[in-house]
């Protein structure tokens, strides 16, 4: 028996999410088909952050548990059955008890938004494109009630399985790479569409339709209701696990 | 009458390159179509730079002599009803003598190679994947022997149009952006697949499959067969045209 830590990126454009679901092109379902294939054994995979459809990882970290002997090559070889829209980049064995959920201790998200007039070729399917008005002030003065812990009910949907609503945020903010505005959140966990809808309010803050008062009190638990619209998926990336 | 210049940006994976063909995709032929629909007369387009299927354009220009009223929102309106892999990125009228290809004094490329073992989904179509050994500094010594005049008989094929082999290199160079290798080039013209066949050749210098003086004997007009092999086209991206 043999604990195995695989870290995966994956663009999440062909993917209906993380999670496998019968009928659906998962990255759940290819991967561990790709496993199967290459360790001759059905396995199950475990993951630091489900991610839903369209949304990408860059340092995605998934285990599993294996009956058989696992190969060196374990990396080149999913990669060579695997899809071309995963890529595995690192494999190896860890202690027992490691598990890619439980253990991990944070998980970063990264969102990008291209601010420009004309829509990019290359950001297709990658970035959020707002050719609005943007303030990046305002945007940063949001981030930065963000560190501590809060109740983050206004960030989720209403129907959900969450039973507590606080997370600490470790880390937020806003910065400028060209033409892209990329923010990035660290935090213990995220509860369901969280980052899309922070993003999507502070877009709002940042537009001038809300303003940064507003913002920082829907951090005390208010309704869904009262914060903005959930930015697309397209733009959301997991980017890394902490254990 | 009006000259009107166009600059440009474009994913070429879903292109058999620039140049209108008869029952083929491309690049002029797709702007060409959106042109006509919003300035309801035909036109036709000069390009700066023409590139072949598969090559990317971050700052292409081409212009073209209009007859009808230009519109002040022609950008918009073209990235309205152009097709998505394709950004015009900026639109307005010019000199009379403007003509992108004649009036261009220099052309830079860029090719991106990235390098590492795992294969990237952000990057499938974007960048060589080169998971081989590579010398950067070896490769920084090829770039140093570009500028000035050369003959790069060795980096075209022999089946050609042009009549002249020398051309001016301005300025060339390697640099690391995390995991990718750019090479950047500046010429007054190029020869058809001269960046990809210099890139090819290079990137066995740095493999350490061809030495340094070899390449540098190239320059001299050694004939095709000397030289490396032809770098694939999606790697190499028109990056800018200078006036």
């Amino acid at each position: 028996m043999t604990t195995v830590r695989l870290e995966i990126e994956y663009d999440g454009s062909g993917f209906r999410g993380w999670a496998a679901q019968p009928g659906l092109r998962t990255v759940q379902g290819e991967l561990e088909a790709a496993l199967a294939t290459v360790l001759r054994e059905p396995v199950q995979l475990t993951v630091a952050g489900r991610t839903d459809a369209g949304v990408h990882a860059l340092g995605q970290v998934a285990s599993f548990v294996s009956e058989a002997e696992v190969p060196d090559d374990l990396t080149r070889r999913l990669n060579g059955v695997g899809p071309d829209d995963i890529a595995v980049i690192g494999a190896r064995a860890v202690e027992d008890d490691f598990d890619a959920r439980r253990s991990a201790r944070s998980r970063s998200y990264l969102y990008r938004v291209l601010v420009r007039p004309a829509p990019s070729p290359f950001e297709q399917g990658r970035a959020l494109w707002w050719p609005h008005r943007i303030d990046p002030e305002v945007l940063h003065e949001c981030a930065a009630a963000l560190p501590g812990t809060h109740d983050f009910t206004a960030f989720t949907p209403t129907q959900t399985d969450h039973v507590r609503f606080e997370r600490d945020v470790l880390a937020a903010g806003w910065t400028t790479e060209g033409d892209i505005l990329a923010f990035r959140i660290t935090a213990d966990a995220f509860m369901r569409n969280m980052v899309r809808v922070l993003v999507g309010t502070m877009l709002e803050v940042g537009n001038g339709r809300r303003t940064l008062d507003n913002f920082t009190q829907l951090l005390a638990g208010a309704p869904r209701s009262a914060a903005g619209d959930t930015a697309p998926p397209h733009g959301l990336y997991l980017e890394k696990v902490s254990y």
